[in-house]
This record gives structure tokens, sequence and C-alpha cells, in this order.
């Protein structure tokens, strides 16, 4: 066993190597993960709630129709979501028989709808062949005065109807306030308690405005969770950017169902993305999530719906971002080439990708060059790869360098050492050769922007 | 006075609005904002430390020429950031010569350059006219193992060397530790104080692989509050798209300066973005943000990075995104013409921008279409626009309705009740005279898909 932290060489006594050996212990110390267990938080025992078929068409550019719905709801279901949510089969004719048409695919996942809290709205709800309905009223003052113009006694009235006919049906249902963080607490605590005891499946809460910060969204949860004994699911909108760690922290405080769409599309900016979601729960438990889905059939779900909704994959998207596993200043870059732990929490393997080093620009490194030298088998000393790696950064500061341009740059400098042409340090006259090589020779073609895939 | 929460006709005695008085006074109560005050939190009390020529430069398309450089400089600085910090003058000599370049701009901005704990780079750095100096180096176990294989004893010896060189040439110096969250605890707390002691500025924290969450965020800063008395910098990556609400919790646990990067580029996914974190504080203090930045530059220096990177502004991007203030289900529409403050928390006017309220798909309301009746003139009572709210529905099933598509059915709606040709409810006999008109008409030229621009 070796102690981790110990500094040891690079080979261990049996032919393993001791990075290696070392490398594994502390992938399964898991050291970002807590030391000890914490018995209210489920970050180890979630359901996602996939929404690109409700709050995703909420988002401006989306229009699904029924073949699309039924491409995204078999991928979802393939990746392995726990519940798929589809728009009101009140909103329209053909959102009511697109519900059906989902409903009768047979799918693992359980098919859900999210209606208003109005008794028209769950009858013909109940009607779709679903496996519960969402239900959901705003009930933070802003809405009560300027959306529907309720008072409590009339939502609570209203929810208990609608709930009871719902489980009347013998189907899963769940009520949610709209605008929670924006909600009274006690008019809230006192209407989850009520739906509560009638025996709802769920209470929701809901930041529809994405008004709610990490801290806030613990402490509501956990007061929640001391009040029902019922699951609890979160709906997070992403306007300050914090949609992914709120949805983390209130699985932390006892959260059971997160929602999510793919991308995030959804009103405005969106909502939790499914993606950014599992990234930072596999970070949490890799084992978990690894069993739980699909996880190299992301990049395809993501793909198929930016292409539905007409969007770019966002460069800095975690996991599928194009740079996500891209590694670029000198110091990443030798630490990731020794073990890609030191720089990832994510293994791009995991999810079927591919981590890259970058190399040919002015934050490089000798250790990354390095390994590119190797990878060609060319016979440099670590000097003349420190003086090859300076040549690189001088031409990089003038412009980036392409794999190629790397290339060529050690091959020429090989060659020239080879043949005693070259002395250490001799920058000018490596300049004459490298000129004298590029006058004479044709292109070997582009090899990617200066990157260099590495195996895990 | 009117109280908050309580119902009211909507014009109020003095011919006020009652609902706007309402809105006034619950926006000025902000009730998304701590009740009490928290003498721990510096959320309207920050400085930014703007990354982008540094981490930025590590983006693997980032290659910033001197120029742009420049350019990015004078935009930060005219912004409001409080620091702009420089890649390493020791990384190439392009760098160092960029670097005492933009300190002879004059800008308001204090101007940092980022070097490794190390007396070479140090010397370099304290030469190039530089209001400051952060250093770094690796503390977890993963990287003194796999990166630069130094014990905690050599680091704090250098540190100490460092700092005190530093301090000497009478200038700024920060110490951060790299791979914070990985690293050992008492190690790093022991670290801070030596350098608290000997009179360092700032202390960072790094959360160098985007492996840290809200709690954890929370609790190391504060902890570390406990332990020195010089100000705290934190610097964090997106890799599970947490970094935003991670910066957000150090700033409630003590922490004075956040490290951010324009659209969050850096190393793969990037740190906390710049707009990000401008939106989810300007959602908890609007007034202290608006009156520390100019917020309408946010969008300009957005494009100049996205330009000078070559990538796109993410389509979910806060404020900027294109479609953060476009509105789009019936129930939101409504709300928002009513009162903004329903489902925003950020004013797009305050960042120079627009918000739209999209009405020409199924999920479209009443309400929303009674506003675009209302624009254009036409006189429709009130089951007349529900009666042609259901057509536009309908219509939608089928493909998405341009602006241009929703006012032929309104003003072909209208003209047919005026002469009497359609009763209420004669969907066959609508589409009739729709597909007349169209026969007859010339196309009008297309305004926008189906969104109608709404003032504050």
């Amino acid at each position: 066993m070796v102690p981790v932290g110990e500094t040891r060489p690079i080979n261990g006594v049996n032919g393993t190597s001791a990075n290696q050996v070392q490398a594994t212990q502390q992938q399964q110390r898991n050291p970002y993960a807590p030391r000890y267990a914490d018995f209210l938080s489920n970050v180890s025992n979630f359901k996602i709630i996939e929404s690109t078929l409700r709050e995703g068409e909420q988002f401006a550019n989306a229009f699904f129709d029924t073949k699309t719905k039924i491409a995204i709801a078999k991928a979802l279901d393939a990746f392995g979501v726990d519940y798929i949510e589809l728009t009101s089969p009140a909103a329209s004719e053909q959102s009511r028989l697109d519900c059906e048409a989902i409903c009768k695919l047979g799918l693992k996942a359980k098919i859900l709808t999210h209606i208003r809290c109005h008794m028209d709205d769950a009858r013909i709800a109940v009607e779709t062949g679903v496996d519960g309905v969402d239900v959901v009223i705003g009930t933070s003052s802003f809405l009560r005065e300027f959306s529907h113009g309720k008072d409590m006694n009339y939502i609570t009235k209203t929810a208990i109807e609608v709930i009871t006919f719902v489980k009347s049906k013998g189907i899963e249902v769940r009520f949610s306030s709209e605008d929670s963080f924006r909600s009274d607490l006690v008019d809230l605590l006192s209407i989850y308690q009520t739906v509560d005891k009638i025996g709802v499946n769920r209470v929701g809460i809901a930041d529809t405005v994405g008004c709610a910060n990490p801290r806030q969204v613990y402490d509501l949860v956990r007061t929640l969770r001391g009040v029902v004994g019922c699951d609890i699911e979160i709906h997070l909108h992403n306007d300050t950017g914090m949609a992914i760690a709120n949805a983390y922290t209130a699985l932390e405080a006892g959260a059971t169902h997160i929602d999510t769409s793919v991308l995030g599309i959804g009103e405005r900016v969106g909502i939790t993305p499914l993606g950014g979601l599992v990234a930072c729960l596999y970070a949490a438990n890799p084992e978990y999530v690894k069993a739980k889905y699909n996880l190299p059939m992301l990049r395809e779900i993501e793909n198929l719906v930016a292409e539905a909704v007409e969007v770019n994959i966002p460069f800095m998207n975690p996991i599928t971002g194009y740079c996500a596993f891209t590694h670029k200043a000198g110091i990443h870059a030798k630490a990731i080439l020794n073990n890609p732990s030191t720089y990832e929490i994510l293994k791009p393997e995991d999810f079927g990708l591919t981590r890259y080093v970058s190399i040919g620009h002015r934050l490089t490194g000798w250790n990354a060059v390095k390994s590119r030298v190797e990878q060609l088998r060319l016979d440099l000393t670590d000097d003349q790869i420190k003086d090859a790696t300076t040549k690189i950064k001088e031409l990089a500061d003038v412009r980036t360098q392409s794999m190629e341009d790397v290339d060529t740059v050690l091959r020429v400098y090989h060659s020239a050492v080879i043949s005693g042409e070259l002395k250490l340090g001799d920058s000018r006259g490596f300049d004459l050769l490298l000129k004298r090589h590029r006058d004479s020779s044709v292109s070997r073609g582009d090899l990617t922007n200066g990157t260099v895939p590495v195996a895990a």
C-alpha cells in the first residue's frame, strides 16, 4: 500500500506504475465526497422528472411536431430518466393527441402531464393514459395579484378537489406551488401539509423566476422535509445561472425529484439542464450515476434537441461543451499526462468522449511537449525538449500553432540536432533551418488545431 | 398604503393604478432578498478580479494579440471591474510586453499578473509595472504528487520568500492554493495563517477542477474567515455548472473578491462568468450593482470576447442569451403584461435590453392575444378575443405562427366579425375566410418570429 500524498518513484516494485496504483486509490477514496454520511441527503438517491416536452416547449424556439416528441421521449427513456413530463392536454388539441400517443409507446419511464390547478384541465388529463398528473398554482402575492387573482382559501379548496379527483382515478398526483420563493412561508407550509394529509404523492417547490440561491433552497426544502411525509420535487429556473447548484443543494436538503430539460430549454433562459445535473451528481457519486443512466447517450440527446429547437450546444456546456476535456496551460497539461484525476473530476470515457491536451500555444510547457515527442518517437533529451519548447512559445507568440506546426518544429529540431547542425539555445540558427524546411516541403495536411488526444 | 398581497380593483382612488402602486412597493421590498442583515455576507460589498486576459487565455480557442488584449482591458475598465488579471510575464516574451503595455494604459482598474510561486517568476512580474501579483501553488495531494512534487514545508518556505519579495517592491500580493477543495484542511489553514501573519493582502481559494458544491464553499470560506484577517479571493471552475452559485455562496460566507472571465472562458469549460455573476448579484441588490457597474456594456463586452475566441453567445446565457427576456406560456404572458415583476427578477432595461412576449404558438393565452389586439387598435370583445385565440392555437398546432400570421388572423377575424360574416365559434367558416384572404393578398413582410416587444 502506498500512503496517499507520499512522493514515490514512477515505477513501483512489481512493474506497476506507483502513480497508477495511487491514482486508483485516490479515485476510490473520492476526496471531494463528504467524509461522513448525511442521512438527509438524497444526492445518491433521486429521480429525474424530464420536462423537455413540457417546460422545453415553453422555450421561445420550440415547436415539436408529433414525430419529434416521440423521438425525444424514446431517447430520454433509453437514457434512463425516471419520468417524462408532457405539455397539458388542455393547451391544444394536438397537445392532447401527442400526450395519448406517448402514453401508448410503452416506455419504462413514467409519463406525467402538467396542468393548472383546475377541474377542467384535470378531467382532460386523466383520460390521456398518463401515469400521473402534475398540478401547479401560483401562491406568491405577485402571482395571486397579477396572474390568477385567487386567495389562499380558494387555492386550498381547489387543490383538495383536484387532488382527490386525480387520486380517484388511481394515478399519481403532485401538487406544486409556483414562485415558491416569493410566497409566504406559512401559507406554503400550510397548503403542503393539507395536501400531504389527503395523500398527495409529491409536493413541488418551484423557483419560477430564478431568484433563489443555494442556501435559501436548502433552508426551504429542509423545512418542508420536516412538515410533509410525501416526496418533494423541485423545479428551478436558471435566470441567474444557479439552477444546477440549487438542484444539487435541494437533494442535500432532502428533495427526492428534480425537474430538468435537455440543455435546460424552457421559459426565458430555461431550467436545470439534464447534462449539468448529471455532471454534478456524477462528481458526487460516479458509480451510482453510471449505473442509473446511459451516460454515453447524453451527447446524442443534446444534439437531437438542439437540432429540433435550432440552437448550438453552448461552448461551455458541462460534459459536451466542445472543449470540456481540453487542457491547455503547461502545468495542467503536465499533470494531466501524469494522472488525469489531477485536473478532471469527470472521466471523458464514461461519457463516450475523449480528452485532449493542447500544446501549440504560448502557455505550453515542456512536459506536454515531451509527451508529443514520445508519440512521434523522436529521440530528444529533456534539455533539448526544453529548448524546442522555448521555440514553440516564440512561434506561438505570433500565432497559434496547429499540431502540424508543432510536429514540424519537433521534426526539424530533431534532425538538426542529430546531424549536428544545431546547438542548444541557437534560436537564430533554428529559424533559418525552419525556413529552409518550409520553403522546400509541401503541406502534409492539418491535424486539428494544436491538440492531441490522450488516452485515459 | 395598500397591504401587500391584498386583492384590490385595478384602478385606485387617485387615478393611479393600484396594481402599479403595489408593484412598486413589492419591488422596493425586494421579497427575495434576506429579511435580516447577515453581517458575514459580502453580497453587497465585493470586488471583481476579471481574468479574461489570464484564465481566459487558457481557453482552447483563445489567442489574444496585443491589440485585442488592449481592447478587452479597456472595455472591462469601462464596465467597472475592480481588477484586471493578466497572464504571467514569464509565459512568453510577448506576454511580458503585453503586460507592460496594459499597465501603461492608465486604467482605473488595478492590474494584476498571475504567477507560479517561484522567485524566477516573481522577479520578472514586479518589473512589469503591475499593481499586484497573484501567486499560486498546488496544495492538494493530487497536485503535490503529480504536478510539482513539492511538500508543504517547501511550499510554505517558498511562499514566504515570494510574498516578502513582492511586498518589498510596494505592490499588492495574493497567495492562493490550487485545487483547495481536495487539499488537506489543516495544511491549508496553516499556510494561510502563516502568510496572513507576514502581511499578504489576500489569500485565494481555488476550485481548480470544478468539484466543489455550494455548501462546501460556504464551510471552507467561513472557516477561513475565522483564521485570517486579510481579504479572501475565490476562483471557481465550472465543470459541473455550479461556478456562479459557488461564487455567490462564497460572498455570503465572507469572501471579498471573486474571479470571473467574460462568458466564463478558461481551461476546459472555464470559470464563473462575469455576466452570470452580475445577474445573481443584481438579483440580490439591484441598486448596488447598478451603481457599481455599467450594465448596458455587458452585451458589447461579451460580443467582443466571443468574436475574439470565435464562439457563439450561449442561447441560455443569463441576461444576454437571445431569449432571456422572452415570455411564452399563456399564463406567463398574461402576468408579464400586467406587471413584469411577476416573472422577471432582472429588468431588461437596466441592461439596455428589451422584453418580448411570444404569442404565435399553441401555449398562448387570450390575455396575451388581447394585448396584441389593443396594439393593432382592433375593436374586439373578450369573448371574440378568446374565440380568435382558439383559432391561433389550432393553426399553431400545425406550425409556429409568425407575428405576421397572428396579425393576419386577428385582422381577418376582426373584419369578418364587423361585417357580420362570422359568428362566435364558427371555426370552419373562419378557415374559409382566412384561405380566401391569403389567396387574394400579397405578403406584408415578416416581423420577427411571433414575438412582440413590450414596454416596462
